[in-house]
């Protein structure tokens, strides 16, 4: 099925609960994960559903692969499915994926307006509410902030207990950058992080698109990550970019 | 502390529940994550005390690290102990440890002989009683037969459930050598897992070790696994020890 590849490909870079920098964010982390384990290992979650918003980056994506990976280890198979990357395939890859005792469903804000898609999820979640299924949104803003059509659809999305989640300031960021890359397996130097947040961008995504490209440069060429290395690095993108 | 240290190494390539191949071994896996959970997130774990045991290869330590990534995720810090990697060192390093929830010691025939890891152990085992924590043992064969000198380190050894760990057959090798190619992020083409069964030692540690180097140079060179992709490889390898 779509979203069970889905879920392969994505969950690749390891977001998981232990690699989540929770700073202002502590209180929901603690009640996802303990709604997941309950889903998982007794018949009922402690919450049947959970509304998590946030601006881009503030941690929705992490959270819910987070969720997935934690009951892949507790021994069941979790549906992930990524609106941004759906949307524009039939929502009929919804069918049956309310069998799964957790569904995430990210990015929930791409519904809008597709009428097929607003009625596939509204039927999904009165599927899982059915059957007793946990559902976890992630979405860009409260439900009535959506531009959702389906005024059905809004108020079973309302249903859920709504948790805003918090952006990072800078020092977070920072201590979020470190605690990915030691999950990673290498150590970053604190100047090393702060030279990488002085220069660019500071949203995580970015940055952890960054930490990749460092982690796998430095396994290729067998150095440690200190800011000399990063500054040949970028200086070898921009040969990379000129040579095109 | 250095064994936090090593936890940190050796839980860098991943050794989950989810990629763990059971086969005949479901049994071992179920109750070690039920107690790991009851352990987190209750008072007290289901079982306080367990002992695996099995030959080199049979997914001792596999599941020892597979524990402490789920204590992890559950949001306590556990310690691994690997005797293979400390038992050099002093084992002043065992002090404190029973304040982690979870404490797993790896490769236990390592202490026979070893007078004051022997004690060291005994004494840890006690300690861990007495506050309540779990205590999860990898070693190659029961209490009784590692040559251990002390005999009070035998019994209190012998009071956890003993579990034998039995060796996958060829089959299931190659099912968990794709299972395991699965969670890094890429297929391997069932052909393709038959001809390194049939050209590599068969040992698991081995053919894991050989997947690390599959999957990067995968990544490397940009290329999809494949029987050609393999022959060039061992190619390059055969070159590279010529020139040495």
């Amino acid at each position: 099925m779509s979203c069970q590849l889905s879920l392969n490909l994505r969950l690749k870079d390891g977001s998981s609960f232990s690699n989540f920098l929770a700073g202002p964010n502590r209180e929901v982390l603690e009640r996802l994960r303990t709604a997941v384990v309950t889903a998982t290992t007794r018949e009922k979650a402690s919450e049947p559903m959970m509304y998590l918003w946030g601006a881009e980056g503030s941690g929705k994506t992490h959270l819910l692969q987070a969720a997935c990976r934690l009951a892949q280890e507790l021994g069941i198979a979790p549906v992930y499915v990524p609106l941004a990357d759906v949307v524009e395939l039939t929502p009929s890859l919804l069918e049956g994926v309310e069998t799964a005792p957790l569904v995430c469903l990210d990015d929930v804000e791409r519904a809008a307006g597709r009428k097929e898609w607003e009625t596939a999820l509204f039927s999904l979640v009165e599927r899982l509410r059915a059957v007793g299924g946990m559902l976890v949104i992630g979405a860009i803003a409260p439900p009535d902030r959506l531009g959702l059509k389906l005024p059905d659809l809004v108020s079973r999305l309302a249903w859920g207990t709504g948790y805003a989640l918090q952006p990072l300031d800078d020092v977070q960021k920072l201590e979020a950058v470190r605690l990915r890359a030691q999950h990673r397996g290498f150590e970053m130097p604190e100047d090393v992080a702060r030279y990488i947040l002085s220069r660019y961008p500071r949203d995580l995504p970015s940055l952890f698109d960054l930490l990749d490209r460092i982690d796998q440069a430095s396994l290729t060429q067998q150095r440690r990550v200190t800011i000399p290395f990063l500054r040949r690095l970028e200086e070898l993108g921009r040969e990379n970019v000129e040579t095109v």
